[in-house]
Parts: structure tokens; sequence; C-alpha cells
């Protein structure tokens, strides 16, 4: 038999993909090579994790190896996909020194991304992390914590697949008492709430301007005045020249000439998706380095689909290809392509680029094309409003001011994109946005939608309601 | 000049329409006419106000008078229009006893609903209330109030409006100890909240074997749990046979032939449109006695409109005329006919039924059509799933179980309904489900929407979309 779903990477995409093709043809063999000890591990979990509100590695995982075997894949850990021969329907398996060829009948590409840190001279000293590993997050916990306060049990709660070597040499070190994070996106604000849970003294340091570019002006601005009035202070608009050490750690970063002392660093300025394993295959690349891929996620080499953080997708808006790389996407396109391969064709779904941040009691949520710039690309004629309205009615306990952006194109009235930021249940909200952008919403649709008021949870008039009032007016 | 925009009625949707009227129109003249004192107040606020969680009277009050004046608007308060000469277009207005003719331009009928109690022997005896004027919330919260702890200035906070007479009998009497409500829909549900809050011992009782109908199964019962939890004694199932009295006060209350000591009632078994001012003018009504209207808010009659709870609304789902008192409702539809009427012709837009609701921490929302057997009255072949996922990631602190019900038709998988019911920011996610039904979004395409996931706020499959996946899988 000469026929398996052979799938590159044990997270999301990855076993969504072989477990849905598992359920669907319990008779195929499914094969997932994954390279390193851990799989089924929620990335975005980590700042919570190293902030000490999750309180062991282990609750991040989905499934364990035990329940993938259970639902009758073959996951074989420690075994890295080196290279893809997609004239023979082979691939070519690594582990400890050993090469093998294994035959598939369709391959999955769910290899996902690596975080970047080349830039940043010093990212190499002892005390400085990408926040893109279960190590490094146990690491930076451990090192966080007074060595009195450490729960073995704690960093131990996946002790099995842990590089104890490397929590232990961080347990033993002295806690950190100021930290520099290079990059002003997710990873840089949801650490600057976990380093200052530690109460440290934080710098965060961003290139750009603004925090959080994909969010726009509003979010940002919010996101900033919460950040500093939680003691963070920001250097925005500040290219950090590098980290220097002493005695191979971090002892200061060096931004705009200046040294500041800190003993610890996270670097989040970006994820490169990893497709090394295609070099030479004929899988044509698209965006930002991204496999190109079809509705089916069927990139351009028969039998070899592609999900998750490796790969682009289609966005609703603009109708073109995109790479947004997150987790529901990689979730859904990879149980699409295990019921395609299953024998059901099934479509990855497109996507707005709808995602949610937290910093500190500070709500986010950003969704379609806010960006002028970007709209005028994509052929449309941007306009926005931003406003700010209350969450509930004003009379009623909890109600908090609500920034809503909406862009729209002025020919068509047809909703982009928006942002939401606020402190009750803001975050969520984008939802309704991102739902609207599926259904080709105008903004005079959008400013009649039925939505849901109870003084409790909306004022008579939710926010997203007024935003559209203001935004059609403007188009009127 | 016999030209005016004449309202009859100064809540949501009368105070609405004459404001953007005179917004748009400044030379119009706008003349309100209200039976009553109280203008633009929030029908929604009051259970939250006799609980105590509102202050005042006042903080329900959208609009002053003077607010109201300065807008350019012509109120006229203890005026009711009693008739209505759809030939002379005329009003009989009655001030005091005496009685004038009004002319007008535009009419727009927005006379509101009224409380259903008559069923009820005993519903006039002191310490009897319906929850749906200014003066019986805060004559029942002076109840409540021990005297000692009574604030003049918050009961006062409105005092120029207030029955002050009515409030100070209250205050004088002697505080309840156990309540029963009658009707277990919004009212009842959040009368029990605020009679708890007063420490009472609260009977629930409820005709039907659920309790808020209109949200369906699982919401109900979660619901009925939550208040169970927190003391209230329901009665399902079960018809009050009347209130009892002594002293002409409200002493028990005897349900299946069971007396149970009560010395306070709140009766909340419906509302009805008033709609008495249009006897014999030939304007159609609809639904339930609503006013008949057109998507543009038109009577049957040239130049009459009407809007908010005396109206009928067209449904989104079944295209059909539908009757569904809200207050979101009444102040897009007070808006657009005011921009109608001062020259822009505007649509009223259609409604889905959305609502939500507060039960101590138990938060529901619903949309759409969710009960099977309306849904085939409106040719519908309905399919329904409840599910129960977490609202956030597993491992993060504050996930709580959100049980999501949708709806669809197994024909065209076309969304037909949905509901929420949950303890961590439930309600708001309704507006996702009413913004598919919007866009006659299909099961399959809300399974493949691009929501937002952040460990805070949603786990990967948000419970809206683990409801859909469920649902698909039964269409497919």
């Amino acid at each position: 038999m000469t026929d398996p779903f052979v799938v590159v990477g044990g997270d999301a995409a990855g076993l969504s993909a072989a477990s849905k093709c598992k359920r669907e043809d319990p008779d195929r063999e499914v094969v997932v090579f994954e390279k390193g000890e851990w799989v089924s591990y929620a990335h975005c979990g980590m700042p919570y994790y190293v902030k000490g509100e999750v309180e062991s590695l282990s609750d991040m995982l989905s499934l364990s190896p035990e329940q993938i075997s259970e639902r009758g894949i073959d996951l074989r850990r420690n075994h890295e996909v080196v290279a893809v021969d997609a004239d023979a329907e082979t691939v070519t398996v690594e582990r400890g020194g050993e090469r093998f060829e294994q035959p598939y009948g369709d391959l999955l590409v769910a290899t996902g991304a690596h975080a970047v840190s080349d830039p940043i001279d010093g990212a190499d000293l002892a005390g400085a992390f990408t926040i893109h590993s279960m190590d490094a997050a146990a690491a930076l916990r451990a090192f966080l914590t007074p060595p009195a306060e450490i729960d073995p049990d704690e960093v131990d709660g996946a002790g099995e697949f842990l590089d104890r070597e490397l929590v232990d040499e961080y347990a033993a070190r002295e806690p950190p008492e100021a930290a520099a994070i290079v990059g002003g996106g997710y990873v840089g604000v949801e650490m600057a709430e976990a380093f200052s849970a530690h109460e440290l003294d934080v710098h965060l340091f961003q290139r750009p301007e603004r925090l959080l570019p994909p969010f726009g002006e509003a979010p940002a601005e919010r996101v900033a005045e919460t950040l500093r009035e939680n003691g963070v202070t920001l250097h925005l608009d500040t290219e950090v020249d590098e980290l220097v050490g002493d005695d191979g750690a971090v002892a200061g970063v060096v931004a705009d000439g200046e040294r500041i002392p800190v003993e610890t660093a996270v670097v989040g300025i970006g994820i490169e998706p990893n497709t090394a394993l295609l070099d030479g295959t004929g899988v044509e690349l698209g965006v930002e380095g991204a496999v190109a891929i079809d509705d089916y996620g069927r990139t351009s080499r028969e039998n070899i689909y592609a999900a998750g953080d490796c790969a682009e997708m289609r966005h609703t808006v603009t109708g073109e290809p995109d790479w947004v790389p997150l987790g529901l996407t990689a979730n859904r396109a990879g149980r699409a392509i295990g019921q395609s391969v299953a024998g059901t064709p099934t479509p990855v779904g497109d996507i707005a680029g709808t995602a949610a941040v937290k910093a500190f009691e500070m709500e986010c949520g950003r969704t379609g094309i806010l960006d002028h710039e970007r709209a005028r690309e994509a052929g449309f004629d941007p306009v926005s409003e931003t406003i700010t309205a209350g969450s509930r009615s004003g009379y009623y306990p909890g109600n908090a001011e609500t920034t809503v952006t909406l862009t729209a194109d002025r020919g068509t009235g047809r909703l982009l994109g928006g942002s939401i930021a606020g402190e009750d249940r803001a975050a969520i909200r984008i939802d309704t946005l991102a739902t609207a952008l599926e259904g080709d919403t105008t903004v005079a649709e959008l400013e009649r939608l039925d939505l849901a008021y109870a003084p409790p949870f909306s004022p008579v008039w939710d926010p997203i309601l007024v935003a559209a009032k203001v935004l059609n007016g403007t188009l009127d």
C-alpha cells in the first residue's frame, strides 16, 4: 500500500487534516511527521503561560500523542521531512541522522512558520527569546520566577517533551528586573502584560510609529495609552540597534544610541513561512513566500496540499491571495483538506484577517482591509470614520468607551474593514463586522442591522451602528 | 402654515423621527404630543432601576424636555391625541379636559404599547405592578427600600415628572418580604434578579413549560438553572389563578389552588399595541393588531406613518410582517421616517427579532426564526442542533460553557435563526448570527466565517462555528 496521506507538521493544520481524514476514511493510512517533540500546542497561549495565568504547558496541548494514536494516526515525532520528490511522490525523512524515503498518495505541507530574529544583533544571547516554541516559553517562565517559587509540577506538566536542560539553566539564573520587547505586534503587546505581571520594568520598542499596525490608528492609540497607564515604557518610531551582552547574557538594549539596562529580551518582529523542504519541487510560492494554493488548498503540484502558517489564503474582500497566519485559518484549512483527501472536496474558505488582541484590560479586534493604501491597490476608493460610543446603556454600570473605525468603498458603499477597541466586550464584537464582510454588506445595510439591545450588553445604538451611521453620512 | 410634521408619542420612535426631521429640514414645524409627563425614557432600564443598579430615574432619560426644545421640536406633554381625521388631515388633541384640532402635513403614530394585566384577578391591588411606566418603577423601588435607606435625591432625580403622591404612598408601606412574578418573559426574569437583590423570597410563575419562549429550549433551561441557583422558586407550566388581597393590598398569590403569601407582585404577561386613536380612520392593522406599514413606515392612509411598539415590521427571514416590539427597532424606524418626511425616502429596515437578556450572570441572545412550527408556516423545512462549547481557550481563565442552538432550512442550508446562552460574553455574540441572517448565509458559509480567535475571548473554534460544524454535518 503506497497511498498514505502524509502530513508534514504536527500542529493545528496538520493534525486537523489527519484527524478529519481518518474520521471520514478510517481505512486510509495517515502518517504525520513532526520534526520536534511538541505536537498540537497552542502558540497563542504562550504569553499567558509566561505571565503565569495559564498554569502548565500541558494545559496548552489540544491533543496528547496518545489521543492522536487513538484516532488511528501514525504520528512520528522527531522526524524531519527535508525534501519532497513531487514526481516520484515521496518525501525524504530524517531522524537522528538517518534518512528514509516515504511514499505518499496525498501530501499536506503544514510546516508552519518561524520567528524572525536575525536582524537584531545579540538575539542569540542568553536571556533573549522569541516566543515561538514551547521550550522557549518554559525557559522564560522559569527565568522570571524566583527559584523558591518554581513549582516543578507546573513546568513539568508536559515533562515528557520538555527541554529540561534549557529550563533548568534558566531556573538557576537570577530573575531579571527589566525587559526589552523588540516589536509591538501581538507578541510584543501580550508580553508587555506578561512581564509586568512579574513586576519587571518593561521597555517596548516599535520601529513603526504605531503599535499593532494591522489594527490601524485608533486601537493602536488606545493600546498605547493602556500600556503607559500600566507602567510600560513605549519607544515608538524607534529602531533597536542591538542587544548587548555581559558574559554571554543579555545586559542591555541599545536604541537611538542610548543603552538601557535589561536582563531579558523578547524579539517579536515577525514570522516567515517554512517552505525550505519544497525547494526544487516546482511547488509555487506566492505572497510573502508562502505556498500558493487554490480554493481547496491544492498547490501547483498534483496531490500536494498546503495549509496553516506556511500557506497563503484568498482574502474575502479583495479576492486576491494574502498571507495572514492565524490559528483558526490553520485549523479550518487543515480540516477541509482532510475532508477533501478523504473523498469529499471541501473549500478551505476565505480569510478576512480577523484578529483580536488583549493588552491588560484593553481589548481590540480588526477585520478586513483598513489600510487606505492597501485598499487603493485592490481597486477601492477608501473612506474611513472613527467614533467612540458606549458599550452599554449609559446608565448601566460598566459602560465603557468603545472606539470603532469602519472603512468602506466610496463608490459602492461596500464595507471593506473595521476595528474595535474598548474594555467592555469590545474584541468579540469584531465578529459582527467579519460576518458583514463575508456578506458583501454595504454601510447602509450595516446601519440597518438588527443587532441586540439590552442595557447590560449594548446601548440602543451599538457602537458598530453608530459608526455605520456616521460613515454612511459621509458617503451620502 | 398647515404643513407640520405631527408626532404622537414622545418616546423612542417619536423623538427619533422628530429629531431627524428637524435636523434635515430645520424650517419644518415639528410638533410632538405626549399624553403623559415622561418623555424619552428607557423602558429596558426599569428592572435595573428597581434593583438599585441604576441610581436615579433621570439616568434613564435620553433627552430632557429642554434638550428636545433646543432641537427646535415643539414638545407638548400631557397632551393626548384621541382621534385622527385622515381625510381632513387633522388630529384631535385632549389636554386637561379641553379638546382642539391640530392639522398635519405628515403624521407619525408612535403610541407604543401597554402592558396586559387584565386577565389576572387582583392585578389592581396595591402592591401589584406592571413595569411599563416610570412612576410604577419609582413606586416599586420606594416600596422595596426600607424607609431609612430611601434617598430622596435618587427617587427625585426626575422629580419634575414624578407622581410623587404614588411614590410617597409606597415609601410609607412596610417593605415586602416575598414577591410573585407573573410571567417568565424578559420582565419576569429581570425582575427576579431585581427582587432578589432586595433579598425578597421570589416566586416566578410561568404558564408555558419554559421561560423566555422566544429564546427556545436551551437558553430557557440555562436561565431556569441560574434562577434556581439564586434562590428563585420557579413555578413552570403553572397558571396563576389570582392575586388575593388584604385591606386592598396584595397578600398572596393563588396558583394550582395553592396560596403562597407575598406582599408584592409584578405582572409581565405581555404587551399590546396602542392603536385606539386610529379607530375608524381606515388605517389598516396587521399582525397582532399592530399598525400595518410598508418599507418606508407608511400606513394605508396617505401621509400617516407608524413606528415603534405600535407598528409591525418586515421580518428579514420570512419576508413577512411581524410584531416584535423592541427598542432599536423603534429608534431606527423613527429615524428613517424623520428622514423620509424631511425629503429623503429612507427604508425603516427589516427586523430579525434579535434580543438579549440577562438573568443574574447568565446572558442569552436570540435572533431569527427558532421555532419549528413558525419556520414550517413560513415554508421552510427546519432542522436544529444545540451544542455547548467553551467561550475561551480551554486553558484560559474565565472560559465558560456556552450553549448555541442554530436552526436552518434543510433544503437550502440557509440559516433561519439561532440562540446563545452562557456567562462569558454570550449575549453580544448573537450579533454575529443576526448579521449572518441579513446576508442570507448558509450554514456551510457560517462554518467558514473568519471569526476572531484569541485565548482571552474565543477558542480557535468559536461556539458559533462549533454549532455550524455540527448542524452542517446533519444537513450533509
